[in-house]
């Protein structure tokens, strides 16, 4: 089998994957994690008016020369009152509060000796000292978040400032994920011999789609049956977006989403050259995907993180990147021909990424627990055939 | 007034602290991002027998050189057949099926000619060649996850490999979170003149407290009234197990959660020599907290993840790390004698890590959207006056 190398399969993917154009409005205090579907332009300079950045009193900064000001109101925090400064004058001024009329500078209250209705100066401010000026923080028709920005605590923050309590989002896709194989036995059930074993990719896969903003369905896992394996496909696509499958995708005599996939939807990747997942196959009908991944674990995760998150990476604009470099801390070995990806950690050493593969066990690609602990993947390219200890190395997040 | 030290004041906190001992048992497919409650330990070995990692014939390897073996038939994933090897006899074994007895390698497919029921070797492997090892995922005893883990997609789908359908987790404590001021205009509320200003710290630190494994309760805002304020706190820790206030706690005529915290409970901090934040003061009464933070988002946001992370992170046995090097792009000079948290961004640049302050606003602590888009905090210690560029310096994550 000639595999496509893994920047062509995914290119193939990529170029027939169209912009999702699904919209809902959602209230802020339930928006986070969620990717704003449209730009979010500042309506307004803000702040629109002055205001005072301390507790003080706002004054014309000619007259602090004078040393002693007469105060003649107060502005609470809060307040529209309308004083305005004569010669001389100072009105008490609280953090937050608008600057009186003509006033241009604050002087903190740390600066100053109060006496009756006067102030005596200690100690001078410049021009302009603790006030916070129109448009500070943005000013009208700036950009403030770009269509594809994923909303955190700060960005959420920005959109009550400016007033909304509602915000337009991306409808998170609905991603059914299906396991199958006969030797699997779903969550929630006992094996009865000793050839089974439990599921644990759907539960990895379904998690790994709620984090890139996908909602998970959960489907019942399957044993390796044609009709079955095909009706639950056809059934699953009513309800759903996109499906992404595990196992069934080698050269065995039970691969049955291998034919399926072939036989009823039109193949847009067709195995790459990649370990793990070089059986992986991805299927389209119209405007649904079939991302039927391989059916070891960690195949599964490293295919779904390589080919599910870049897709949705681009339909939902999010232009996020996944790739960073290091220090390689031993020699690594390729095992295969192909371009592959291995279970890492990374570490922020005095500034430097070091990156190691001795924290993680080798063995087959069943080792689930080999991605634990926010580890990475090591990039060891085609035209690699190892990687040198100090050498400068490209690693993936996973999520 | 004499602040004490950031370290000093988080200590303070910290030794007040009381580990968290709530716990729930919860579904597997609703527990991401949730921490364990209690070490996760292997019961048995897994894989529990030897399996095969890809299709092929599972053979003895002394066998091999005699070139030709008998298929003498066929375990499928998921049987547990008990067919047994005679002399030069072979199984066809599908990747996750058990091996028979007696056998010791996996000939893969690829490797082999198929005539009727002979295979011809056309290409030998290596004695235990494709087989899943008992143990190879992890022995009896391993600890797999240890007290504090917080579940992401590849814990989740550890715990499902070993048959658990719910897993133990530390009940998220609730956090109210109240945002103070006469001149906030509450989300969903229009101002009503040019004094007025929306509330963001109350969304900013309700998702900020999601995020840390917290459920928040957002409070209506309220303006600067003692009674009211007060009845608002007391009520409150009825229902809450920690409470953060934003604004009233600095020098002015009416900060009034500075008053409350001083007059009905045991002050733990007491301001702190940072910037942003030197008025953030922190009380306790029983085992409930009250942290109150500056009224200046940028203040709030980053005295949040300065203390209550801390201690949120003490509590739930997580211990995670926000602190890591980079180095500097640009002379940074501090504004006060304090120890100052900037807004900054962090890249990975051919894997040295370098930090910026130069694409952050400079101006007061309100301005919000300095956090925006992964922003980090450059630290500048007590006794550091200026940070030089090309400086290996501290900084910590936000969230």
């Amino acid at each position: 089998m000639d595999f496509k190398t893994y920047n062509e399969a995914l290119d193939n993917l990529l170029k027939s994957a169209q912009i999702w154009d699904r919209v809902e409005r959602i209230a802020l205090s339930s928006a986070l994690g969620r990717i704003v579907s449209s730009d979010v332009i500042a309506s307004k300079n803000y702040p629109e008016f002055a205001t005072a950045a301390m507790d003080g009193y706002a004054c014309r900064f000619a007259d602090l020369s004078s040393g002693k000001l007469r105060v003649v109101g107060a502005i609470p925090a809060g307040s529209d009152d309308k004083t305005s400064l004569k010669d001389k004058e100072c009105v008490k001024t609280f953090t937050g509060s608008l600057l009186c009329e003509d006033a241009d500078t604050l002087i903190p209250i740390e600066n100053v000796t109060v006496e009756n209705d006067l102030i005596t100066i200690n100690k001078p401010v410049n021009l302009g000292f603790a006030l916070r000026q129109i448009g500070e923080s943005y000013k009208k028709g700036d950009v403030l978040l770009k269509k594809g920005t994923k909303l955190g605590y700060s960005e959420l923050a920005l959109l009550a400032e400016l007033g909304q309590s509602y915000v337009n989002v991306y409808i998170r896709p609905k991603v059914a994920v299906l396991s199958t194989g006969s030797e699997i036995v779903d969550i929630g059930e006992a094996p009865t011999h000793k050839a089974q074993i439990h599921s644990s990719n759907h539960i990895a896969i379904a998690n790994m789609v709620s984090l890139l903003n996908c909602e998970a369905v959960i489907l019942p896992v399957i044993k390796d049956d044609l009709e079955l394996i095909k009706n639950t496909i056809l059934n699953t696509l009513k309800s759903c977006d996109f499906l992404i499958t595990t196992g069934g995708v080698s050269v065995g005599d039970f691969d049955f989403i291998r034919d399926i996939l072939k036989s009823e939807f039109e193949l847009v990747v067709n195995g790459a050259a990649i370990k793990p997942g070089r059986h992986i196959k991805i299927a389209k009908i119209g405007d649904k995907f079939i991302f039927a991944l391989p059916g070891f674990p960690y195949s599964a995760m490293v295919t779904c993180a390589l080919f599910f998150r870049e897709f949705i990476n681009k339909i939902l604009n999010t232009n996020e990147n996944y790739r960073f470099k290091a220090i390689l801390d031993e020699d690594f070995t390729k095992k295969s021909n192909f371009e592959e990806f291995g279970a890492a950690s990374v570490r922020n050493d005095n500034g430097v990424m070091k990156i190691s593969t001795s924290t993680k066990k080798s063995g087959s690609s069943a080792i689930v627990s080999n991605l634990n602990n926010n580890a990475v993947l090591l990039n060891c390219k085609m035209d690699q055939t190892m990687l040198k200890k100090g050498q400068v190395v490209e690693y993936l997040v996973m999520m």
